[in-house]
């Protein structure tokens, strides 16, 4: 047995989306504790021009969401990127949890040799189907979820790894 | 053609880590172009009580080595938890490539359904091969790597996610 390309993308992204619903969910109690205004902690970022939580969020599950999608050959539901405050970033999360489980590990087969292309900001880029799952989708969910972690935790949230690794 | 527990995992370890150590580089390379004390970068943390860069960069090459060695079915070499510098963290990333680039393909055969074991400060975890890998190492792996990111981004090192996922 080895690891089919549907195994490393769809179980693990939803695993590390749904942590993230618990990371957020932590946040939006916290806020609500302190009375801090809805959108304080969505506008929060480490650095002057890094991307505030809300941004991270939405790259987080784009990445899920359209890297799942190319891998199996379909068409990824587009989202409006129109939130503010917590509790729409955990229906973001939830949503684009939804949208992976409908995904099939048949859809997946044979995407590994499979090349996948996207556009971005800059034009148009394509990778080989393993490679982009491993050095491009992986790696960029768990960068995205994690900064969103290490925002919240900035500003005194508080969570621990546990939160972020979940019950496997 | 599916994905090996070994491509899974030493590739993609060994690519995080080269990230790693180009992002540790723009970080030693800021530090003596503002004569900021050596201690000072890796002694940094994002809130008061999470750990400091150099305890970040200590665990995502505990767990790369560590998580490797276990489900290659061999012991781990110990490291002495001694940096306290950029350029000694750098040496550390550095031996921990070195060290799974010994690890060979046909060790990680069957590990997918491999019980492994490991010891925690609080006593001894196991876990089977393939959820230690996909929950629990990878994870770990990224989060560990992006909270050394954040935390030399959050004090002005001039990083963009593109150090962090180098070049495919």
């Amino acid at each position: 047995m080895k690891i089919s390309m549907y195994q490393a993308s769809v179980p693990a992204f939803v695993h590390a989306l749904n942590n993230l619903v618990a990371i957020l969910e932590k946040g939006a109690s916290f806020a609500e504790a302190k009375k801090i205004q809805p959108s304080v902690l969505p506008s929060s970022r480490l650095y002057i021009d890094m991307f505030p939580l809300t941004r991270q969020v939405q790259i987080a599950t784009d990445i899920a969401k359209g890297g799942a999608a190319r891998l199996a050959g379909v068409e990824p539901p587009p989202f409006e990127d129109n939130e503010t405050t917590l509790p729409e970033l955990i229906a973001r999360t939830k949503k684009t949890i939804d949208y992976l489980q409908t995904l099939k590990p048949e859809q997946f087969e044979g995407s590994e040799d499979k090349t996948v292309s996207w556009s971005t900001r800059s034009g148009s880029k394509s990778m080989v189907g393993l490679p982009y799952l491993q050095a491009h989708v992986i790696p960029n969910v768990y960068f995205h979820c994690t900064t969103a972690y290490n925002i919240l935790r900035h500003n005194g949230v508080e969570l621990g790894k546990k939160d972020f690794l979940g019950n496997p």
